[in-house]
């Protein structure tokens, strides 16, 4: 029985993240591998609750700090009741958000402290940090004009342009921080490049683990 | 104007708090002073849906540092929005409990890290300490039949009595270790009678903070 694998997927609004997590599980069903495909916030009966807090338009008073704590409560429980007894099955996780989120939203956006949110991210998620994550890079004023279009309009996608600048400017300098393990993925491509290049960058992980016989699927 | 006045009620279920800090509000209003009678969690419109996660009786799965991430999540949006601008608007807070609940119930009752539960209630209290507890105690099978007497079936009145034992040590423990800002108050005796030494222990207070004239009231 494998480790298991913990894939996270990150990137501004409208980055596609969605369209390309679920393509990325099938492509990985499609090899034989057993997968689970995951989000943050909001998986799981009381994520789902959490989330609803989170994104209801009428909470338009949410503190920073609220919001910082309630989306650490949104991962404890996901790493307690979903990802680590999925890791220990030998599951491959795909998963739409995780800490790196936290900390480029919360930290970089909202600009709360970066030590307190490594310590309640610590005490979330208790040390697990993913295998890899694939960060979709596109500029922030197209990833609104893309979240737009598609009539988004909950609390998070109203925020300003200026600081979905702020938290790409944070994906970057984290993308610089933890240069092995998140991925830099050009998703201003076409969605079937931005696949492509996601599966690209997988396969010898996927190889180096002994999940896949060759590289060339 | 004054700096306003932070009083925090504690102890186990059933020890009658919300009664108690019901009179009291009623009482400090009596006198002329401007009152504010909130409770944790779920005070304000957020608060009462952290509120609802936390008590839904099919969260059945809620991982212990959920739910104190949660009630640290409460804090935060209660500071924020309520006991900050009360204080400064010089308002006697009247608070069925606050952070010593959090120490006595995550931490002695649950078992989670006093330390991690320092840090994360710093987060979201950001410093705000009571200017007095008033701590009703009561030996926790007592309280625990007192609950269940009132029908009360939520998930936190449906733990064991052990867990009532561990929090009530838990109290005793915070009492002592916080002589000058926590005073403990008999809760076995007649509801009148805790009533009237709650007062005694508050008045001398309001004295010397000049917001009554005399203590003979």
């Amino acid at each position: 029985m494998s480790d298991g694998l913990f894939i996270t997927l990150e990137g501004v609004e409208g980055a596609g993240k969605t369209t390309q997590a679920k393509q990325l599980a099938e492509w990985l069903s499609g090899l034989g591998l057993p997968v689970l495909a995951t989000r943050e916030p909001g998986a799981g009966l009381i994520g789902a609750q959490i989330r609803q807090v989170l994104l209801n338009p009428a909470n338009t008073e949410l503190a920073p700090m609220t919001e910082a704590l309630l989306l650490a409560a949104d991962r404890a429980q996901h790493v307690a009741e979903t990802l680590r007894p999925a890791l220990a099955a030998g599951k491959i996780i795909v998963c739409d958000r995780y800490a790196d989120s936290f900390f480029a939203y919360q930290g970089y956006g909202r600009g709360l402290n970066m030590a307190e949110l490594i310590s309640l991210n610590e005490a979330a998620a208790g040390g697990l940090i993913p295998d890899i994550t694939l960060l979709l890079e596109l500029p922030p004023d197209e990833g609104l004009k893309r979240a737009a279009k598609r009539g988004a309009s909950d609390r998070m996608e109203q925020e300003q342009l200026d600081f979905h600048r702020r938290l790409s400017d944070g994906y970057q300098k984290l993308a610089e921080a933890f240069p092995q393990r998140i991925r830099q993925i050009n998703a201003a491509q076409e969605e079937t490049l931005v696949q492509a290049d996601m599966r690209k960058v997988l396969l010898p992980l996927l190889y180096e683990r002994g999940l896949v016989r060759d590289v060339v699927r």
